[in-house]
């Protein structure tokens, strides 16, 4: 059973019209023709999940607090899966037994890690650090206070059951450290690029600790291979979804607003912020993401969004069941007038609110799609996730750029390490 | 002593020249001859402190969980000055003996207040309930449900001591709920629009509940009135900011991206968002405000600015002292390589993070600016918030558009009153 279904009807008349595009594009991803062609690992998501579903057992015994290190692709999608299943208040998910999860070095803010050492003061820690290279700056230098905090409390042979390595099969300084201290170590694979772990054990360790089903996940993700690797786009949604932001690229509208309605899907915005921006922006080209939580930021950038330039198109990304169902209480003076919704479902008025936006947005001269997910189930994010990694793949290619490198992203760090002086630079 | 300082060398030779508009534009916000002249209450921070302080430091002894509802300008603010001031994990401030405070009302979602209702479960518990009309249909939900929580707990009497209201001198729901009950009232002066308002009691009574100075807030905002409104754009950054990125929009620069370097200003980029989108965005014009938090984002979005579509412009919003100092510990093996850190710390790691990629991104084709605040102290805080907004007002005025009004906000909202069958639509 597909999780997710995808809709195209507030296009204001734009007919799709590149499938010969897409035929071709299709078959560069499937014979690994293409650009970037040596990092198509996440197409196929197979993982030993037997060996992480077991280490993450122990850990949720034996831990209250769960470091995850990582930056970019090693925590994001980490972050996107637990608050999606787990809760809208991410930091505060000790409740169901598990550890209470908290990520460090994804930045170099020295209040931000202060702070989060004063909260986990005191309690039993274990830590997984995430990075191919082990030389990342943020995870490295976090690393190291994690990895001393360890030590300190207790000795470098508690540290080898209380730190988790996810690093090269063979490569790099943490790989170093596993050969040393005996740490448990998992292989993000060569044919990965960061932004598509979420699949790999990058992703899924951290999601198994905080007691997810990961293989619920990767069996979605799997119904998305099947559904998402179909040659034609009009069986193949995520192609479908591809062509057409392509297609409204074309037209002018160069930045796509991702807009959810629901607090359980921030972290899968910036999640899929990074896949967008990162494998699509590049060679002086590429639709500008963005995203927006509705209904909340109708009272924001809805005003900008109703009546600002119209270069924008918007993708809603919508849940159809919430996991737990509240209804609006009568009162008595209905002072506030909202009795005529006594008895409804906050989904029921939720799901008016998206309506009446879509339809407004569309009017004003906003282009809309929506990808609609049933629930919020390890299946559905699996599945989630799987469609928007084809669909930026193909949009990649269909504009003719490689969407698996990052050569950007080189530039600000050698002028770093120039002014840290960093020896070699 | 000013807080904040602004620096252009970073914008590729382009030079200022729009300084006679400013002139004019400035004469219509001193003399309140522009349109949308009925909302320029913003201008003149002046509140009744003593009676916000009084009621919140009894809140603070009281309550063990104080609860803002409120959606738009009516939370944002307040959030903003929470975060940047309190800490990097906002939901868990109870620490200093202040109460936790939670958001609600700011949207419809079942699970994010599911959630909410079972983290609070058996707390003390205080409400704000922040609304104008009082009929707002996110926060009257919100409200409808605390109302019942409370007055279940509590009685009728005891959710008199409770329960806070901060709306319209006279008119609307919740007045009508004040005379009927007893509940404590703060007002929403007239002539400031809902996203002007984090300086008034909407803003001020949540920060003061956390525990924050907001005399020291005032001060800093009343040092950002005297600074900021010089006529003179050499003497006046505020006003040589809004100048700069109005010039660069016009030269198609049409995306700006505020970056900053510190989860701490996380709901602060929030707030501007809402005030920049929501007061520049209409008459299809206007630029379009994204944010980014580095260096997390420079892993992420960073492809994209340095090398995506040369549409954007990027506004650095740095901060000059971390409460605290954490140093890099040296490592016997330097498997990581980074010993040639060791002793210095973050702060500086980070700014040369941020010189990095300022360089970068300028010679990527990314004009920047930036804005540096000495710390995350009360008076910086007021400062920024002023400086904003007197730079957003400008900014419209140069743009020729009201900015002080959000016409297009209703059109969504008709529509979901007439998909909910509300009476009268």
């Amino acid at each position: 059973m597909s999780h997710l279904s995808f809709d195209f009807n507030n296009l204001n008349n734009l007919i799709p019209e590149n499938s010969a595009c897409i035929q071709s594009c299709h078959e560069m991803l499937e014979r690994g023709s293409g650009s970037g062609s040596d990092f198509l690992g996440w197409m196929q998501p197979a993982v030993n999940l037997a060996e992480i579903e077991k280490l993450a057992k122990s850990l949720r015994d034996q831990c209250e607090v769960f470091i995850v290190i990582g930056i970019g692709g090693s925590y994001i999608g980490a972050q996107a899966g637990l608050t999606f299943l787990k809760s809208s208040f991410p930091n505060q998910l000790g409740k169901d037994g598990g550890p209470d999860i908290y990520f460090a070095g994804q930045n170099i803010s020295s209040d931000y890690h202060s702070d989060l050492m004063d909260l986990i003061s005191g309690r039993d820690v274990c830590v997984n650090v995430i990075s191919k290279s082990g030389t990342t700056t943020e995870p490295a230098i976090a690393f190291r206070f994690f990895k001393e905090l360890i030590e300190n409390k207790y000795g470098a042979d508690g540290a080898k059951n209380r730190i988790v390595v996810t690093t090269d099969i063979s490569k790099g300084a943490l790989n170093q450290l596993v050969a040393e201290q005996g740490y448990r170590k998992f292989v993000i694979p060569d044919d990965i690029g960061g932004r598509f772990s979420v699949l790999s054990p990058v992703g899924l360790l951290p999601m198994a600790v905080a007691g997810i089903d990961i293989e619920k996940v990767i069996a979605g993700a799997l119904k998305g291979k099947e559904l998402y690797s179909r040659p034609s786009v009009e069986e193949n949604d995520a192609y479908r979804y591809a062509g057409l932001r392509h297609l409204l690229y074309q037209k002018g509208m160069t930045t796509e607003i991702l807009a959810t309605f629901q607090p359980a899907f921030r972290h899968f915005s910036e999640w899929w912020k990074q896949l967008a921006g990162e494998s699509e922006g590049k060679d002086g080209k590429g639709i500008f993401p963005a995203s927006v939580e509705f209904t909340t930021d109708l009272h924001s950038m809805g005003q900008w969004i109703q009546e600002g330039r119209r270069t924008i198109f918007e993708t809603f990304l919508l849940l159809e069941n919430s996991n737990r169902q509240l209804k609006i209480p009568a009162s008595q003076n209905d002072a506030d007038g909202l009795n005529y919704l006594a008895g409804k479902t906050l989904d029921h008025v939720n799901n008016k609110a998206y309506e009446g936006a879509a339809l407004a947005h569309k009017e004003g001269g906003v282009p809309n799609l929506s990808i609609t997910i049933n629930d919020r189930s390890p299946e559905a994010l699996g599945q989630l996730f799987y469609f928007f990694q084809r669909a930026v793949a193909m949009t990649g290619y269909l504009n003719e750029v490689n969407p698996f490198d990052q050569p950007g992203v080189e530039f600000y760090k050698n002028n770093m390490f120039k002014l840290l002086n960093k020896p070699g630079y």
